[in-house]
């Protein structure tokens, strides 16, 4: 055939966050406002410091730095994990563009095609991404909205596992379902990482965003199993610096590391200045982070009061990162987010949110849900929460749901 | 086994031009000065232009822009193409964080394991790790020194391709031998592309530095196979700016795009910073490019006099980019490398080169080779050549070649 794609990149689809866009931008162009739930983009201003950082660069010839990323960076990182009692040192910390190149990597570095991953679902959509162009194939554990989407036991987890099954990977705080993994749960996963030789993923990017009495242990303080932990960190939503595209990946397992740097050799380096910025916003006091971790604290209570007033849906308290994943009473989610966009508004405003599909390894699941990213101001949260409750109320009547 | 990697990354070898960097870790620990002839990193100093830029970002969130790249960038690349009668619309042009992302995503689309590409050896070394974690295999046709490596015949890349081969890729100018491909040889290429449904993956990074009578074509210019043109592009060596790590990928084959796109949606988006910056470098004067080239050229001439000065070595003048890929009277050029360094000096100062054997797919080719970048100042490249000039004569005595 002429010109054909690979396989690989056929296997690739299209963002499901992002397949809503034509949708938005027709209603954009119609003159209604949009609240963006859809995607998480914090609206905190990213910190000054960052910036001065950035303007305090005294380098005149902007050159590839070391593969590695900037030592001090890496420094940086090695501090702020001591905070949390976690000791790496700066070989076993490797920067990289965003937490996603640090995903990819770690992907690659762990599975070849047809081998499989334990995963609860949902997970973050982009995930699929990873997995489709890899070709790797989901244990897919289901967790469900009525159970916080908790792990339900370890024989689920367990019965999953196959002999192909190379490693778990997941979120924590949860990214969609806002979910915070308990200490039972994170036993349970490594005590089969131990039993079945497994990697453990870790993807602790919303690490401080934690509520209430949750408490967000990480895998970095196992240390009987610390050869098979990965950890994937991104200052994206922690600084809310999300266009920096500065993450990292840690790991005690040698061999593991220094496939990754092979990686990051091959790509030679990770932009310097943004590297710069990112060392200047390791210095964000502490008080700060808590400060954004409160005023996300409000905001999940504000949402969550809202949802008690939307009839028929299905959804429990968050616990952390800043998304809810929420069960609706409707039979097609997207169908309604794309309605929502294109027939509905509230005095000429509407709400985009991401269906809940793209979130799900397994063909069907998720059709009902949606998830909903709550990064915005209360003011915004209850104008859209409104739309969403009386677009609720007016696609059931139309539909007879 | 116990927490294997993957075979994919058990192929990925460490970059050739950085094994030997333990070696020159050791003689800087001794206090030598080294002269790095080894890497492609320009002494000149990136125009002001982007550190005005960057400060003058107004943005009070550092959020995700658009997967594609900042629209502005992109029509900046547009324009910059028209100045070389290449009509190219934005939706042709993705921004990635430097020519090595849009060159990994360009052989993620095409090439499936075993798929085969054709390529001219030796070849910019870390193609080598794009293939070797794709299993990409080879078709790879010699081209020797004493021909200053161009192509040798149209039949001698024809008998090379085979029912596998998806692809040709080059960079040209040339990394790393300086060869500045002619008019025939594209002809000869894009008569086989059409022949055989090829794709055309045509690197240009160094498309400005073009010295002498000699003319640099761009693939983009080849409107009868535009469809399976592909154009990689960076600002690092064009505007000195290598650590922006800002590139992209051109074409005008709409479902290629579309699948890099969706590569591009998976890891987000390029940093903000970077491509602000890069904005602002578009607007270096043609008269201040003219002038970097006219430095390059003379350090070409200049380098290429010295060479002349040096016993038994092969090279033919370079005739771009700022590299030149020469046969040494020596059997193992890599120990030849490593010996300069850990036990050579004049006046404790010594080299560091580019063994030639990782620019070539064949195994046992280039082992008397090396790649010499000439992008420091005449000063600089005058001691570097003295050390050459007197390293080969004292190792060719102890060892009787």
């Amino acid at each position: 055939m002429s010109l054909e794609l690979s396989k690989r990149i056929q296997r690739l689809k299209t963002s499901p966050i992002r397949k809503l866009t034509p949708y938005s931008e027709q209603a954009l162009a119609k003159g209604k406002k949009i609240y963006y739930l859809n995607i998480g983009q914090p609206d905190i201003e990213t910190s000054n410091l960052f910036f001065e950082g950035v303007a305090a660069y005294k380098g005149k010839i902007l050159k590839y730095e070391h593969s590695a990323g900037l030592k001090e960076l890496r420094e940086k990182i090695k501090k702020y994990y001591e905070k949390y009692n976690m000791n790496y040192n700066i070989d076993e910390i490797l920067i990289t563009s965003g937490g996603s190149e640090g995903l990819q990597f770690t992907l690659n570095s762990i599975f070849d095609e047809n081998d499989e991953i334990l995963i609860g679902e949902p997970y973050y959509a982009n995930y699929n991404s990873y997995f489709d162009v890899l070709n790797i194939k989901c244990n897919a554990v289901r967790t469900y909205a009525e159970n916080g989407y908790h792990f339900s036991s370890l024989e689920e987890l367990e019965k999953n596992i196959t002999k192909k099954t190379k490693g778990f990977i997941f979120s924590n705080p949860s990214n969609p379902t806002g979910v915070i993994h308990t200490k039972e749960e994170l036993d349970n996963i490594a005590y089969l990482a131990k039993k079945y030789d497994l990697y453990i993923i870790s993807d602790e990017v919303y690490r401080e965003f934690v509520y209430g009495d949750n408490k967000c242990i990480s895998f970095g303080t196992y240390k009987e199993i610390e050869d098979r932990v990965i950890i994937i960190d991104s200052i994206s939503k922690r600084f809310s610096a999300c266009g920096a595209r500065v993450g990292c990946v840690i790991s005690k397992n040698k061999a593991f590391i220094e496939s990754v740097y092979r990686q990051c050799q091959a790509r030679l380096a990770v932009p310097t200045l943004e590297m710069i910025g990112a060392i200047a916003l390791y210095d964000v006091a502490d008080n700060q982070l808590e400060k954004y971790r409160t005023m996300y604290e409000k905001r999940r209570n504000f949402i969550f009061n809202e949802f008690k007033t939307i009839d028929d849906i299905i959804v429990k308290e968050p616990e952390g990162a800043f998304y809810s994943f929420v069960k609706l009473p409707v039979e097609n989610a997207e169908a309604f987010c794309i309605w929502l966009l294109s027939e509905f508004d509230v005095d000429n405003e509407t709400i985009m949110l991401a269906p809940g599909e793209g979130f799900y390894a397994t063909e069907g699941l998720g059709r009902d849900e949606v998830r909903i990213c709550y990064a915005s101001d209360e003011n915004q949260i209850k104008k859209a929460m409104n739309i969403l409750r009386q677009g609720l109320k007016e696609y059931r009547k139309i539909k007879q749901i």
